[in-house]
Parts: C-alpha cells; structure tokens; sequence
C-alpha cells in the first residue's frame, strides 16, 4: 500500500475529546472516527484491524469444531419476553418498531435467539454437542458511551453458543472455549489474566472473565504473585486473618460525640482501626442486612447477595434503619432493637476474630470498648463478606496479592438450563426422555480488543502494536522524495517485500522527513526501514523495531532479507 | 467436516412458505431459518457460502485500490436531514431512538454517511481519488418480505463509495468498479447481464444494473441476441418502427360506442391495433401530461418523466382531464380543449408514423379515422415514449432482442455532486478553489447473490452450486457405516483429501443411502464421492459431477488424484 493513497487522515495535535490511550491514538492516528455518541467509522487501518483478530477468531473456534453462524441483528420482541429479559434488560436494550407497528431489539446479545433456533431442530442426545458461533456487531445503549471503542453502543463482538447433555459435557465444552480464548488472546499480543467472575444479567452459576491488564481498565482484579489465582475483587473470597489472643475484659459504653467514621472512632478511643468493628447496612430487595467487617476492610456488595440472595442492594434508607433501632452512624448488633431476628445480621470471620474491640452502642455519642464479637455478638451469621485488600494472602496459596485494574475482553458462562428451561427448548436423552439443553455461552468483545491492545502497548509518540493485528507489519520511509536514489531504492525495497505479502507500506508522500516519522511512530508499524542520506553515501538503510526502538543499519542488499527476518522473530514471539 | 457434527436441519418436505427456488432450497437443506419475517439466520452451510463470496469481492475490490471500512448501521438523523432523505425514504426506513430521545437509523445505505465522514478531512485534490468501501448488514422495512434472501428487511451487502474531483475521474472510477463487479459475479459463477438501468431514489445521472438471469426475478431486462446491448426495460429506447406509406384519407368521426378499450376499438373500426393511437394522462408532480403510442404499444413512464421532468407520475384524475377537456376512454389531441398550450402532448415516433390510423375523438362514444398524426396533430412533442417490445429490434444493431427476467445483484450510479452539494463536502483543487467532490456509488446484495446463484442453478432435487460459492466442494458418502471397508476407506479418502482442504465433508450418519443420497443432491455439493459395495468387492468409488450428473468409476487409489482433478478443473471454469 502506498501511503499515498491510504485514507488515513493523521491529526497534528491530540484529540480532546479522548481520556485513554487507546481512543487518543485511534483518533489521531486517523483510524476511526465518531459518527454519534458511541457510534464510529473504522477506517482503513482499524479495519485491518479488526480483521486480523476476527481472522485469529475464526481459526481458533474453528479447531474446536465449533462451527460459524449469523444471525439477525434485529430480533422479535416476543423471544425476549418469552425469556423475561425485554423488560431486564431496560434502557440498556435499543428497541424500535416496524411499519406495521412489531416490537423489535437490536440484539445486545444471543442467547434467546439462539436457543428458539435450534430448539425443534437440535433433537436428539446424537447430535450433541453442538458449539455455534458468530462474529457480529452488538448493540447496548450505554447511559454515558466513553473511552472510544472501549465503551461504545455498537461494537463488534463474536459470540458462541454450546449446546450439552449434562454438567459434565458444558464443563468439557466450557473448558475447550477457555482454552480456544486463552490462545486467541495470546496470538492477539495480549497480556491477560482469567478470573472468577461474576455471571450477572446473563445468568448462570460459573464463569471467568479474560482482563486484559491494563490501568485504564474499569475492573478491579486481584492476582496472585506466586500461584495462577486470579479473580474479580468481587468475586475473591480473602481468608480470615488472626487476631493475637488476649484476656477478655468487661464490655464498656463510652462517650464518642461526633465520632460517626471509623477515622474518628480511632482518634478518639485510642485503638487501631483493626481494633474496630464497621458496620454497613443494605437494603436487598427492600430487606434490611447488617453487614459487620474490621474498621480498615470494606463490605463486598455481591458477597454480601451471595449470602442472602436478592437482586438489588442499595444502601437502607432512615427510615429502615430507625424501624429496626438502628443508628446511623453509631451502628452494631448491639443495642439494636428487640427486633433483631427480623433482619440478617452478617460478620465477617476476620471481624468475628477481634478480641477488646469497639463497635457503636445504637446510641447517638457512644460506643462500646471491649466488645469480643465472638463473646458478645448473638443471632449473627458468620459469612465472608469483606473485599480482599493488597495486604492480603492469596485466598489459594497464601502468597502476596496484586490488585489491578484490567479491561474485560472475554467472557465465559456455564449457563446451565437457565434459556432452555425458559424458552422449552429439549432434547431426547438416551433413555428416551425430553431434557433441557445444558447450555454455555461466550463472547469475546472484538473492537475492545483492539483498544485494549493499545491500552497496553502504547508511548508517548504512538502505539507499540502487536505484529499479529498490526494493521501493517512494515512502512519504508524515503525521507526525500525529491531525491532520486532515495526514492528508487524505496521503491525496489517495496517491490521485493511486497511480492509475497500484503503488509508492506511505502510512505511515498512528498512530505517532510520529520512528518513520517511522526506519522510511522503514531500508526505505529512494527517495522520502520529508513531510506535516507545514508543510503546514498554508504548504500545502508536503516531498519528499526517500533516497540523496543532497536535500531540497525544494514546494506540496502540485505535489507530484505533482514526485514523479513525481523518480522518472523516478531511474529514467533507474540510481539 | 464430519457430517455427523455438521449443524444443519434439513428438511424432508417441502416448505409451505416458499415460493422461489432459492428460499425452497436454503430452508430445506437446512442452510437458513426465519427468525421473524424478512430476518434471516444464516446456518453454517449458507454462512460459508456468504463468506466465500465476501472473499470474492474483497480480493476484486483490493485489486481496484479500493479500501475497505467499517460504518456504523445506526446512523443518526441529523445527517439523513441534512440531505433531505429522512423524509423520502418513508416507512421502508427502520427508526429508532435512543435513551435520551436522539433519532437514528437502521441505514439502507451509506451516501449520507461517507460523505460527512470525508468531508473536512479529504481536503486536496492531491488525496484524490479515493474509494471506500465495506460489507455490512443492511436493512429495509420492505412492507411484504418474501422470497427468503431474495427480498428480506436484514441483507448483507457490500458497498463502495468513491470520490473524485471531476467527472472524467468519476468515469474512470466507475468503470473500475463496472469492471471489478463483473470479474466478482463472474468468479461467483453467475449468467449475468450487465443493463442500463435508472437511478431512481439514490439519484444521479448514470447507472447500470448487474442482473442475474432467472425467471423468477422482479425485473424485466431486455438483452440483444446479437450484441452486448441489455437494458431494464424502462431504460431502452426502441427504435422508431415505419409504416408503409398511403395515400391520405380525409379525416372523418364515427361513433364507437361503449369502446374505451384498444380491443373494443380495433373490433368495432375493423383495423389492426397497429391502426390505432393509444393515449395514457398522466399526472406528474400535479400537471398533466397526455401520452400518445400506437394500441400495441405500452407508454414507459421513466422515459416520459426523462423527457417532461418531475417525481411522481400516478394515472391522471378525472377533474384534471376534464380541466383540460379530455374524455376518458375517447382521449386524442384531437378535440381537446383550446387549452392543449397548457399540457404536455408526446407522441411516439412510431405512432407519429401511422398513416389514415384511429384515435379518440374526445366524446363519448366517438373516434376519428383516417387520422394521420404528422398532419392532425398538433402542438405535440414527439418523444420515445413507448416500452420495448420482442418484436423491436436492437436499439443498437437491430438485431432480435428478448424480453427476460432478472435479478438485481449490483449497480453502479454516477451520482455526481448531489451528496457532496447537499451535505457541503468539498475539496481544494489544482486552481485553489473549494469544489464539491463528484461521486459515485456501488453495491452488491451478497446475501442476494447467493440466492440468486441458486435460481440459476437448482433442479428438481436440490441446489447446483457454482463451486466457488458451494459451501463444501465434495462429499464422502460412505453407503454403510456398519460396513468396515466402506468405513475405512471413506475414513481414508477423507484424510487425504483434507490433508490440504477444509472443502470435504465425510458423511458418517448412520443413514440409509437413500438418505445420504438425497441430503448430498439437495445440499448440492459439487462432488460426490460414492463409497458402497463396487469398493468392497471391485475396489473401486463412483465419483459424480452435481451439475452435469456425469459419473466415473475409478480405483480407490486414483480417486484423490481424480477428485482433485476435477474440483480443478470445476473452479477453472467458473462452474
């Protein structure tokens, strides 16, 4: 290709409008551009883009037999509401209507469609399992799209369905998805961690989430240092730390004005905050949970729904707290109104551990000192309900942690027969019985990959692709087009390199050498071969590897040769 | 592929709903399922089939210098007003608004668009001229889908966009893309022709119509035998045909009474319809225009509105021939009102020719005859009006033509500037002056050319692929799978011809050869491999041709070697 006649409109200065890398660059480096809120254009490079990583998709998910399909992107309104998600899915959903007035969505994911798809069709134990997948854009109409591509309302992602007899053939399916996504991101460049995950909207009982790592990203995981442990903050369940034993004294209210943070509570009782028992009160589904966890540790929302079950948690309103004698502020099991086995009261082991420690008294001013739970709390639930922290052991070896931040790019689900009960759709079994499909789902956000790529890969001057979805692999620079040798010389290279390969582009732009540069940096070609004074006075070019900024300077006779070789060691090793 | 783990349903009866080859045949060979009406999933058999021809094109169109992109489906509505087209696309327009209420789209196609996504960053004559192109789901709310792909509301389709400064580049760059879609439909195995076409709601000044011939298509094309001419029929200009010359009678009224019809008329005067001028009012944008063509001839709207101008032409009512003086069923120039400054008369060459001819007299139950237009009528303008004929020669040779039926599978329109003036995208040129870019646009139904190829080919047993877009090339069709050397030696053959193919399909059902044979016909790979009882006891397969049905018997230890033969030989000549 030559720069000249690729539409690649670069842009001088950086784009205000981007708050992360990957959105900076895509803009500057005139690969997409934004239409509407959340909607863009993949330009030419971008779009090279997202076709190599499809391509690496499609390889993969083929090995495993999973076989493509495409299905509408408009779907009926009744699969949804036969399922109960037209009305889950709330604003989040697209919906529009067509002439004759039919309710429709813009599919944000599958898996009612799917499964009305096959049911009827898919009939017997035989023909089973079944994986089918697709590579399609995907609807959500995002509250506030931001981040470029990281969180758009239209976006492209491949998504793919199993289909078992039992527990035991998902788990071997769900098992060839993690392993087909791990070697899809790795090939990808990626650096990534799988974690627990939670399973959400979608449901289902299982499932990991492929982050890449990334400090942009809008997912807190933690990761062991030493063991393969990785899990969604969320999802990792800390083990309960030891307190020293001591002699248990007598339990004591003491005077605390004004003490309603745990900050306070140490100034003024004189104790650690590991001395001090926290408490947070939630409003599941309109009933009341008291949450207990050590004053330096924080209450885990979905540990906490893990525990009581319920779909929503907001923090409890006044008045619910006042109904159960509950004060704000001064909060604990004790003290609390009579009516303390008509609300759910949890400890975390870790707070259940404390020996001397303080808690509020249910009294506005005054706490209590040398409260030992495990003496003093009564009609409490013992249940891990803390965020694990940095100071933390891995919850599986008891090596230090890692918290970071990661960008979901995958997803794996063990849905069981949560669609196919829904939506009746059955097989017959070998003993001649009707039976649900066991079903799993996976997806991996196409677009978002690239983005997280740059998120990863990237400096101050551009981005530092991943040779397998590169746009192009190598640029040839002629830093003069007005010179003669430069630009024959240029030219050949271009010719031979390009002889066996689409990837090669010649910067043939009566430009500055300083704007090619720039430009290269910016798009971000793995390979640079410059084509400058030197390749006059000494016949040398010189050929430099974007992401290391390794330079060498070979004869021009070489250069092929060499390039060539560069790109096999870059391809060889994911980089 | 192992056709035991091939999803595909097939059918063993024939769908009630369908009414064309291609919907009867993907439905039942279990290649797609309607998910609502006019939305489509495409199984894995017509999924490769469709990512076949997408190869197809992007290897013609990267050939051209075209780049490819990706824009967004959900356009917003500020664009689509911008150029006027939000109201005159009407209901055949999805809509849709978002959570805050914003307008857009579900785009039929993509002018407005590209336009405002060059515009301001295509800036010189220099960047110029660039093609953009994509493949993407399309979408129209056809207000009765039918025929299964053939006109369905969900459509994958390719388009391309190109830009130049002048119309000699735009006729340049036309000419690439007229020349790339013919090597496209033309790899793709299709009978087409290439016709003039009109350019109807998208606009512009040119425009050709690639046709797949077949039957069952919606658009009457007219092709030369001789020559290369083709055209949509209302694009045609037949030549003007001539009468033998007479002496000329005196004009003279005569009553035909209840003859308001060609064929009451040529009973009650007793002449041919040759003999007789026919006369169709139309109502264009509100002004009436009276057509005149002899009473075996058709008036082509399309050429009447090329001539007087205006969008809608519906049949005139009768105020508005009575404004004018005209009597329905008597109408002629002759007669009418003293107005007949006031419309528009055309009158075909051939009936201009008539000599002593019949027309209306404008009173009921009244002719003239001896009417001789050249004499008798005036005021008019003689315009080729008329649609053609299989009696009328070439309009270029003056060859026999026919009359025939195609499918729409691409066009080509010069669109000029009317996009870039309405949606102000401009470049710099030579001169330094801001001039509007002139464009043109192209499109292929991909989903469309798929079911057009099976118009084409089919018989009464099943698709007859063109074997570039077949989705498997051949099929092993071991007839026992109890038999050990049947098994074995398909096992074989399908090893080694996979060893350098994902074409093969292995059927391993354990059917009946009934069943093997009739799902094999009706998917219509276009090789069959029979493994059955000549291999036990001759050592010998049955290698079949789909398409010509021609069958060879040879030892199994040629038959990779003679498969691979003719599979070459297939794809060399497009069949």
């Amino acid at each position: 290709m030559l720069a000249s006649k690729l539409y690649c409109p670069t842009l001088r200065d950086d784009p205000a409008e981007a708050e992360v890398a990957s959105h900076k660059y895509m803009l500057k480096a005139g690969m997409i551009r934004k239409n509407a809120s959340g909607f863009y254009s993949f330009l030419p490079l971008a779009r090279r883009g997202v076709l190599k990583i499809e391509k690496i998709i499609r390889e993969e998910m083929d090995k495993t037999g999973a076989q493509e399909i495409m299905m509408p992107i408009v779907q009926p309104a009744e699969i949804w509401q036969e399922s109960g998600r037209w009305d889950v899915y709330g604003k989040e959903m697209f919906k529009l209507a067509d002439r004759h007035g039919n309710e429709y969505c813009l599919a944000p994911t599958h898996e009612e469609l799917i499964t009305t798809l096959v049911r009827n069709e898919l009939r017997s134990y035989k023909q089973l399992p079944v994986n089918l997948y697709q590579i399609q854009n995907k609807y959500r109409d995002e509250i506030r799209p931001r981040f470029g591509l990281m969180r758009s309302r239209e976006f492209v992602m491949q998504d793919s369905y199993s289909f078992d007899t039992d527990q035991e053939g998902l788990e071997k399916s769900y098992q060839a998805m993690y392993e087909a996504y791990s070697r899809i991101f790795t090939r990808c460049g990626l650096q990534y961690r799988t974690v627990l995950a939670d399973s959400g909207q979608i449901g289902g009982k299982h499932s990991h989430e492929f982050m890449a790592l990334a400090a942009s990203g809008e997912a807190d995981i933690v990761t062991c240092t030493q063991c393969a442990y990785a899990a969604d903050v969320e999802q990792a369940t800390p083990n309960p730390l030891q307190a020293a034993a001591e002699p248990l004294q007598a339990i004591e209210k003491f005077a605390t004005p004004h003490c309603s943070t745990i900050e306070d509570l140490v100034q003024a009782a004189g104790v650690p905050a590991e001395k001090t028992i926290k408490a947070v009160a939630l409003d599941i589904d309109g009933k009341l949970v008291l949450c207990m966890v050590r004053g330096d540790h924080e209450v885990n929302e979905v540990a906490v729904q893990h525990v009581v079950g319920g779909h929503d948690a907001t923090p409890a309103s006044a008045e619910l707290l006042q109904k159960y004698g509950l004060v704000p502020g001064y909060m604990s099991p004790l003290g609390a109104a009579k009516a303390s086995e008509q609300f759910h009261i949890l400890v975390d082991p870790t707070a259940m551990q404390i020996y001397n420690g303080v808690t509020g008294a249910n009294e506005e001013g005054f706490h209590y000192r040398h409260v030992t739970p495990s003496r003093d709390f009564t009609g409490v639930q013992v249940a891990a309900i803390r965020l694990i922290t940095a100071a933390d052991g891995c919850p599986e070896c008891g090596a230090p942690v890692q918290l970071t931040r990661g960008i979901e790019v995958g997803q794996v689900f063990q849905l069981g027969t949560k669609y196919s009960e829904a939506l009746q759709a059955s097989f017959l079994d070998k003993d001649g019985k009707a039976k649900p499909f066991v079903m799993g789902c996976y997806g991996i956000g196409v677009t978002r990959t690239m983005a997280a790529a740059i998120e990863q890969y990237h400096d101050e001057r551009g981005i530092l692709w991943p040779v397998a979805i590169a746009p192009y692999e190598a640029v040839i620079l002629p830093l003069n087009m007005k010179d003669e040798v430069m630009v024959t010389t240029a030219r050949e290279l271009y010719t031979q390199l390009s002889a066996d390969s689409s990837e090669i582009v010649l910067d043939d732009r009566p430009e500055r050498a300083g704007v090619k540069f720039n430009d290269a940096d910016l798009i971000g070609y793995p390979v640079q071969i410059v084509v400058g004074k030197d390749t006059k006075t000494k016949g040398t070019v010189e050929i430099k590897v974007r992401r290391t900024g390794v330079k060498e300077v070979v004869p021009v006779h070489t250069a092929v040769g060499r390039v060539q070789a560069i790109l096999r060691e870059l391809r060889a090793s994911g980089q």
